[in-house]
């Protein structure tokens, strides 16, 4: 089996640890470890009887309680399968734009949505040097500023990630707010933002209608832990929203994920509970590292890039083989390469199992 | 709300017949009322536990089955999210092609397919008459000749559905084969083709590897009542299934779509009560109808068009205000209009249900 470009990928983990896909402990996909809530187990168990109907093409349910969250009319919120299936239609649109600029390294799935509509890429690189301690702040403000200094941007797309994967990193309102009078058409995926505390000072989605030529992306599966059963949604003037659900076919998001989205959104335990356990979990997870000698990066989500002066494969290899612990390498962003990792924040029990796995795999582990 | 384009939306049919949507007896889907199958459920209940990972992007466990099933190599089969996410991909391959040919009333999704990629449709109408007793069989054998004798077809595509919607016409393999060597690309949607007896003598999948050209599309949400979960496959050459696979994103299909799909495949006692049910419930309906005035149209499917003198939707409102019973009018086809309806074919019980409104409310409509 090839190497997989994006984390989460157990079969092909499973197949290289020699045991079943369960009993993998993932660190690779970005997913919120106290999840599912039981509310949306609930919920798809209480909806497994309307499976015999079609799922309601304007999904007004969800549509009404993501209106009430983000006090915005119903229809500038587009649910999607996945908002992997929103980011292909938002490619299509930024494709017919002369060129469209995005930060390297990048999510791998921008690069197919852009490329599915041969849309022209501008990346503008983070300048890493890993052997040293990069400022990722620095470096983050230093590419932003390259992209709103280059030329013969009015004609042309952008297409951010806020918090930015793989690296943490948070784009302050006056960052994201000034590229957007700049650009043409600017798509922010807001993938993580959730796990942001008062993500609203970060967010655009209070601003959305100021910017007909914003689209935010965002998904529910990471901080629901619901990656399997597939919901995003995007945020965007009307207009947008209804050529898309033109382009794309009517029943694109499945009765089971609008139930559980409905279900989610109102989770306020589970979203306290998820606020309570981040900064801790994060922190001892970051120290754990740097006490074994790695060189993690601040985080805004939750998960870490970290680099480190060993080899990345090797490193995975034996964690997987060994500990039946995975771990996201970074082979498939060119700007990174084999001394560098990205690890999901986990539960601390789980958490402080990575750490032991390091400590106990690393001395045999060649730089 | 507006009228929806295509069966099934409860939500409309709720609010004009002032109850729930639970409470409607839906004809208008086209939907086996036996399912789903307790296998389907049974597979998504024991898989609510792999929801916090992402589903498989190969689809190796459903394409195995299919593989299996369709004596073919797994890589001939792209699962996807309902097969109409696989038509929107099958469109956007046909927009290259300078026409693209259909026969109509086509189900509407063509249309939408078609447009969002700009392709040039050239419509082959039946000819109907509804006043008169038309003989579908002869109609659709015209139709094809007509599209067969076409010129400048050796660069143009061809969307074909067998069984026919709204029709329920069958091609035989003499009538499709034919075309295959004509048409430059050919997409058939194959969405009704399980209910059909001997299968194998009708569909083009056993065909599938000596036409390059040739992408079939198959539902598996109709036959087992799923539509709710959304799931569907493509039969074609590797190199266009993994073509499509790079515009779309590698999580289409969620996984508890994958669990049941994998699982109904291998369902042999519910494709057989289905296929026992079928014959007489449809001869049911049929004789009922004849009996109570209408004229409805011999079908291979499980859902018949019926042409009548009265005004449908006239007829659709009495049904839904006095019986909560949905029937499709087929206003959204041009060629058919007003004096037409397609309903599914149900359960005896539901049928006679239906059939006893009918001649309830018949003397109130106007002609």
């Amino acid at each position: 089996m090839n190497r997989p470009i994006h984390g989460g990928n157990l079969a092909w983990a499973a197949d290289l640890a020699g045991c079943s896909p369960h009993s993998i402990l993932d660190f690779s996909a970005s997913i919120n470890p106290l999840g599912p809530p039981q509310t949306a187990i609930s919920a798809v168990q209480a909806h497994l009887d309307t499976l015999t109907t079609y799922p309601d093409p304007s999904c007004k349910a969800i549509c009404q309680t993501l209106s009430r969250i983000h006090q915005l009319p119903m229809n500038w919120f587009l649910p999607g399968n996945g908002s992997a299936e929103l980011l292909t239609w938002a490619c299509r649109d930024l494709a017919q734009l002369p060129a469209t600029a995005m930060v390297t390294p990048a999510f791998a799935d921008y690069r197919r949505a852009l490329n599915a509509f041969q849309a022209q890429i501008r990346s503008f690189s983070l300048d890493f040097k890993a052997g040293q301690n990069d400022s990722l702040p620095g470096l983050m403000d230093q590419v932003l500023t390259s992209i709103g200094q280059s030329t013969e941007i009015s004609e042309s797309g952008l297409l951010l990630n806020n918090p930015h994967n793989p690296t943490g990193q948070i784009l302050s309102l006056n960052q994201t707010e000034r590229l957007l009078n700049q650009f043409a058409w600017v798509v922010v995926d807001e993938a993580f933002m959730d796990f942001v505390p008062s993500q609203d000072q970060f967010s655009l989605i209070p601003k959305i209608q100021d910017f007909p030529n914003l689209i935010i992306l965002r998904s529910l599966t990471k901080f629901y832990s619901l990656p399997g059963l597939r919901l995003g949604y995007a945020v965007g003037h009307p207009d947008h929203l209804q050529r898309w659900q033109q382009w794309r076919d009517p029943w694109s998001v499945n009765s089971l994920a609008m139930a559980a989205g409905v279900a989610v959104l109102e989770d306020h335990a589970f979203q306290t509970q998820t606020m309570h356990w981040l900064p801790h979990a994060r922190s001892q997870l970051m120290t754990g590292l740097i006490e074994r000698g790695f060189r993690p990066y601040q985080s805004a989500a939750n998960f870490l890039l970290v680099a480190t002066d060993v080899s990345v494969p090797s490193l995975q290899e034996v964690l997987l083989k060994h500990h039946q612990i995975l771990i996201r390498d970074c082979l498939s962003f060119p700007e990174l390469g084999e001394h560098f990792f990205r690890v999901a924040v986990r539960t601390p029990e789980e958490n402080q199992r990575l750490l032991n796995a390091l400590a106990h795999c690393m001395p045999s582990i060649s730089v």
